[in-house]
């Protein structure tokens, strides 16, 4: 049974990965408008993991409406939120995808389906979608990634992730200047993973 | 790291342990009334499925106010779900617990924990509390189950369970006789665990 796992080179995305490991046939899938080289990035990290990986392409449409929101907004909730819906629907209509899976945790806040999305999703394209850590809370999950997965963390800019995040913060800066991400991305902590920990 | 696994013998609790096997040392514990041998029944199967197992005695003071909320209400909801909270509570004031699980799915609506009672559970008690299926919808729980463990099913009176639903049923036939277990308890499809499939 082969699940396509959408990736980010982010530790979620990699340890749900690893947790159905054991179960299915994984496929990483790292969703790019092209903008940055993410799928590259991605396809490293994937290889470190030894799992397969492909780019999917999003339509530019998808990071205009994306962008429209978080103009709207003044914060990027809705606008990633939207991106990861399309990219979920996008990879759902490839016929050979089957299940889709994402690093959705119990707590968090952003990107994530409600419910009654993923019905929708699951009955009008006909694939499953799982989330692998959504019944984890996070001290569980910090001990599986410390156990696990190699990564670097540090703030939001300087570090290279591909998610979706990154190119829409790509595409309002050639518009606007970093000022203007930064004033609409609240600066976090985000994390890169390097490697798998060589278990003993 | 440990996991305390609350097992009734069915088989969302039986593939909560399985999915987790790779990745924590799993305990099977059974909560009981001591009104019916559910205890020797799980461990039964518990043993099975090669997995450690013991039996937890509940407070008869829960059966009793379990008891009060079904005949209050006129359906068994909000007594399984008293009856759920109170065992994961009970569990977790085992100094020796750190981490409880559960069969919990996606789509469950009885035994849930919100996510507001979890929380409290997490701080007030120090457990991590993890429902390994949460994230799974029925199609893709159906094939892992179908591949992983052999079952037999059947209507939810002839089904030997080791769950809550028994003892309180068992507790108001004692009282009101079979009628009214027929009448507040719904029929519906029961499945009990017999082993792990043989994996070719």
């Amino acid at each position: 049974m082969r699940v396509s796992v959408l990736f980010s080179g982010g530790k979620d995305s990699s340890l749900s990965a690893l947790l159905m490991e054991p179960f299915f046939e994984i496929e990483l899938v790292t969703c790019s408008f092209g903008m940055l080289p993410n799928g590259e990035l991605a396809a490293q990290t994937a290889k470190e993991l030894r799992f397969p990986h492909r780019v999917l392409n999003l339509e530019q449409e998808i990071l205009e409406k994306a962008y429209g929101k978080i103009m709207n907004d003044g914060f990027p909730r809705s606008a990633i939120n939207y991106i990861h819906e399309k990219a979920v629907e996008t990879l759902a209509t490839d016929p050979a995808v089957k299940i889709i899976a994402d690093g959705t945790r119990r707590d968090d806040r952003v990107p994530v389906l409600s419910i009654s999305q993923v019905r929708s999703i699951e009955d009008r394209l006909g694939v499953n979608y799982i989330c692998p850590l959504k019944g984890y809370g996070k001290k569980t999950l910090n001990v599986l990634i410390g156990r696990y997965l190699q990564i670097e963390e540090g703030p939001s800019e300087s570090i290279q992730k591909a998610d979706y995040e990154t190119e829409l913060r790509e595409f309002i800066r050639q518009r606007h200047g970093t000022e203007k991400v930064m004033e609409l991305f609240p600066a976090h902590i985000q994390s890169h993973v390097l490697s798998r920990k060589q278990l003993v």
